[in-house]
């Protein structure tokens, strides 16, 4: 079996990402699992695919299982859904001693994790993605979040799982759009830091769309690699880990505009890198050819590569709500070349508009 | 002026506690202030005798002020409330770097540090408390939460303010049965870690209960330092920490069946700290001398004894929901002599049935 296993260095929170085909097993879950009880969080889409198998990996473990559904999707990220999660938990009797396991997406991920941080204080957490978005951005950092109405993440903590196990199987029955949309944030690795890895994915875009094994195990490696790296240098995200949020003040205020229903989040995402990269090249900081590369590769990859019409003032009503505005002055993740990004407060807005109606034409350069 | 600066060392998360009469002044916040974004978190109560104080203090700052008032009571620590605050600072466009400022007692500090904790996951916080058991028992410990309607504090989150500033001046408007409750926390101190400290306290009840400046200054700072050199050794409460729940078990238990309406949290776990006692006596660990004199101090301190006849079943049971239970199992914070107090799972049932029904008897011997 492929299997490689990653560790995450937070001092005493440090802790591993097990990666690869079939590694959904006893052994990998046993060693991180507390007390008596175990709360495991999923959606009514994932439970059917995949419970059983979580189940038969605790099978030997002789907690108490408990299983709470949510429903699917962004929209039911909500503090109404995470209250809902406490509320079981309570009335389950959970301890302190519980182990929670979040089997699904990010929003599972995310829902269940900020669940495990603030119930009774913060209890055990495992995460078990099942999408490939959710394996590597979920894996490192920590964050956990619910929606408000007027932002995405706008309420959440940092809060470190146990153990990551990202079993590769688990995404043979992910809908092609969702492997697309999590192969956005793979780039997005390659663009903010590693040229070489970027490089890799151009060339094997075809592998990874028609997931095999040994190249998607890699790229969720290689992605997580790179993302512990940068939060490994700034935990809380006080700074250089804003660049993970390379593509995405654009991405979300695309989201925000289209109510979370017309995108995945990784398109979202790509859209939002091709017009980091479009606005970098405005400012004279990226070359045309690096910028055309980026678009190139969201291509290759089928997902969007420019954003539908929308209203600029309102974009930028939606960027400025943003987490990343300091002060009232907007900060964006920019890049220099493939590989180098970097956080700034020096935005002009006149190119920023131009980026926002830009359309088409964006990175042409 | 009497001022005293404790510091609670945590690493990179390490802050001040500044202790004495006319200490919430401008040098005192100041240094602490990220942004040019402040929201005070206070209550309907303290905000006419408190807030211009504060206001007067960040006048040089330059900062955006915006002022949530809550309701005052215990009863209104829900989640409800605490999505109010998440609300308004939705609303007013807080971002990352604002600095939330809790001015109140306990049920303000732990609802505005578990919004600061979970706002854009985590900004900026600074604790000015109002009252005296806020000021001894919410300085250290970096404790946030809400009340669950099926238990106390079960949702919330481990979060370090930036700063606590402790004016005694404050407690001169402080209702006495308030200033006493607060007495109850003082007292706990000595209890569980310092039999000199708990004579100092016998011999000072007339000082501290004619809040005395300098003695009041003092148990404020002995009890920081006392509750900082345990959780400075175990800050997530996974062990020896938890004797500073001396009392707890017993007092929210009492204050679920009166639904926190009969009794001030401190008054709770005077009659608590009695209850404990009596069980260590009833168990052979204390001698019946020492349980005695718990019971003596309390009541030199002008606080109830012994609780109200409850339910002893309903008592065991909302005891049993209590986040310090460990796989079904019983743990409480006995004491073998004043001033050295213990964690036990080792709870014998039947006595502590006798001790749930001692009433006036509770530590006679």
């Amino acid at each position: 079996m492929n299997m490689q296993t990653l560790k995450v260095d937070l001092g005493d929170r440090s802790y591993p990402i097990v990666v690869g085909a079939g590694v959904l097993r006893a052994e990998n879950l046993q060693p991180y699992l507390a007390g008596t009880q175990i709360a495991i969080i999923t959606n009514t889409l994932v439970a059917p695919i995949c419970l059983s198998q979580l189940e038969a990996a605790l099978a030997g473990s002789n907690a108490r299982i408990d299983v709470f559904e949510l429903p699917d999707g962004e929209a039911e990220k909500t503090l109404a859904n995470y209250i809902q999660i406490l509320d079981f938990l309570v009335e389950k009797r959970h301890n302190r001693s519980t182990t929670v396991i979040a089997l699904g997406g990010g929003v599972v991920g995310d829902m269940a994790g900020f669940a495990a941080a603030t119930y009774q204080r913060g209890v055990n957490f495992i995460q078990i993605p099942t999408t490939l978005l959710a394996q590597v951005d979920s894996s490192v950092g920590g964050k956990t979040a619910v929606n408000h109405r007027f932002g995405k993440n706008l309420i959440g903590a940092f809060y470190q799982p146990k153990a990551v196990v990202a079993d590769i199987n688990l995404l043979q029955t992910l809908p092609a759009r969702e492997l697309r949309a999590g192969l956005a944030e793979v780039l997005k690795y390659g663009v903010i830091r590693d040229e070489h890895f970027f490089s890799w994915i151009e060339t094997n875009a075809a592998a990874l769309l028609a997931l095999e094994s040994e190249a998607v195990t890699h790229a969720v490696v290689r992605s997580c690699e790179l993302k512990a790296q940068v939060v490994a240098a700034d935990e809380r995200e006080s700074g250089v880990r804003a660049i993970l949020n390379y593509g995405h003040t654009f991405g979300h205020a695309i989201e925000a505009l289209t109510d979370y229903r017309s995108f995945l989040h990784g398109e979202a995402v790509a859209m939002g890198m091709v017009m980091a990269a479009d606005l970098s090249l405005r400012q004279g900081l990226l070359p045309a050819a690096a910028a055309r590369r980026v678009r190139s590769a969201v291509a290759a990859l089928k997902l969007p590569e420019t954003p539908p019409m929308l209203d600029t003032e309102a974009m930028l009503m939606a960027m400025g709500l943003d987490k990343k505005v300091i002060d009232g002055r907007l900060r964006l993740v920019l890049c220099r070349s493939i590989g180098d990004a970097f956080v700034t407060d020096d935005v002009d807005t006149a190119l920023l508009r131009e980026t926002l109606c830009a359309g088409e034409s964006l990175c042409v350069g």
